[in-house]
């Protein structure tokens, strides 16, 4: 009977660890599947257009960047435009609204990045982000359709569609988000939710989305939310944690937490 | 003596008004030198080298390009590097630490920026940003003093030099950081602060760390806090804070917030 008074406590640790681990199993342990991801590797497609918003692209390629650096995943990435070449973040001049006169926007600060493939000889995916920015109503309104051309010949192969900010609206034109759920950038939340697209669940509260395998997230910093909360889906928590740590960023995990929903006037009453 | 009732509410209304009027005056108003800060064309720069990091650079140019766009601020903005030309954010071949194998970082998904300026012929500037990121360790190591001499040569007619994660090590090395605070990204504290600059007062616990005029940053997204503080310090809080919406942050505001020291075990005791 030496070890008896070691009993108890030994039982409350035991407790208390398997409590924690029932915890964090409801969504914070790596299934078989996502191990299995996590041995592939995943081709990561990012559209750009004159106009691309720098975070809406740059946010989420941090993410993957450090995934595919620090993270233990295997990746290939491509920058996909209408031609091969550098692409300004400086939208061209246009009409900021129809009827608007056009606007010059070369007092924009500017910088460029490099497109590696066309929408003609893009490589096979598994991913596609769509950014928004500046430039989108000038492709909307100049019936530029490559993009979503682009979307509806490669959706049927896609394992996951994200929009960022703006960029929903090329999901809108080419029809994929028709009767699922979505969101868009708070501030041009009117613009984008009339007149693109039919029986879009548009969500005026929301930080991101997920419908199907369509992810659509809220303005700009949005995507950080969003792309961090798709590789958690794809792989687990255990890497993009790290990579949390590591580009000292504390993700919003709630992706009803939308403060800009307030202020922006976005109400659903 | 009709009037009398509404006295009481009316004095309560007007001493509410009065003393948040008072509170906000404390930081949130804009000064007379701010409002002339407002009327001059600021010239950014931002420094670029093989192995930046995406969101270094890019958190900063997302905020810069707001406020050159939605904000009514007249910026000019060079992006500097060893040559004009398409500087990727992966990293060279090379050893991490000295000893090791070197490695080859050709599976990390990368992208370029393109530089519009060089060390030799970048404009003359009021701010400039020197971001971080995996190519730092290269550049130290390798004996290439070019981004300190820059430092160096520029500090003396810069309104603002601010640093992003392991940007902190080029400050240290161009001497400037002698005798000031300074921080850096957590995760790589001990090799930042180690052997990098004398009598460097680093900060284990800080988001950004502010000495006379030079800035620096925590790791990767501490780069956002940053820039938004540095932009509301030159501009007051108006249009940097509608910027914040429009880009739907929500900015940490407290320098010492820093729960990523304590993740990485950086500590002053």
């Amino acid at each position: 009977m030496m070890l008896e008074p070691l009993r108890f406590p030994t039982i409350v640790a035991a407790a208390l660890f398997v409590a924690a681990f029932a915890q964090s199993s409801n969504n914070e342990t790596t299934t078989p599947e996502q191990r299995l991801n996590g041995k592939r590797t995943l081709s990561v497609g990012m559209v750009v257009f004159p106009g691309w918003q720098p975070m809406d692209v740059y946010g989420p390629i941090d993410i993957l960047y450090m995934m595919s650096s620090w993270g233990k995943y295997k990746m290939t990435f491509s920058v996909i435009a209408q031609e091969v070449g550098n692409v300004p973040s400086m939208p061209p001049p246009h009409r900021h609204q129809p009827g608007a006169p056009v606007s010059d926007w070369g007092h924009v600060i500017s910088s460029q990045i490099h497109a590696t493939h066309t929408f003609a000889n893009a490589p096979a995916l598994d991913v596609l982000f769509v950014p928004g920015g500046m430039g989108t109503r000038l492709v909307d309104s100049s019936n530029n359709t490559e993009i979503e051309q682009f979307i509806v010949k490669r959706y049927p192969r896609l394992d996951y569609l994200i929009s960022i900010c703006t960029g929903a609206v090329f999901l809108a034109k080419a029809g994929v988000l028709n009767g699922k759920r979505a969101t868009t950038n708070k501030a041009t939340y009117n613009w984008v939710t009339q007149g693109h697209g039919e029986n879009i669940k548009w969500e005026p509260n929301a930080r991101w989305t997920v419908d199907a395998n369509i992810w659509t997230s809220s303005g700009v910093t949005a995507g950080l939310d969003a792309t961090y909360a798709l590789m958690k889906h794809i792989y687990g928590p255990e890497e993009v944690d790290k990579v949390m740590a590591l580009i000292e960023y504390a993700p919003h995990t709630d992706p009803t937490w939308d403060p800009f929903a307030v202020f922006h006037k976005v109400c659903w009453f």
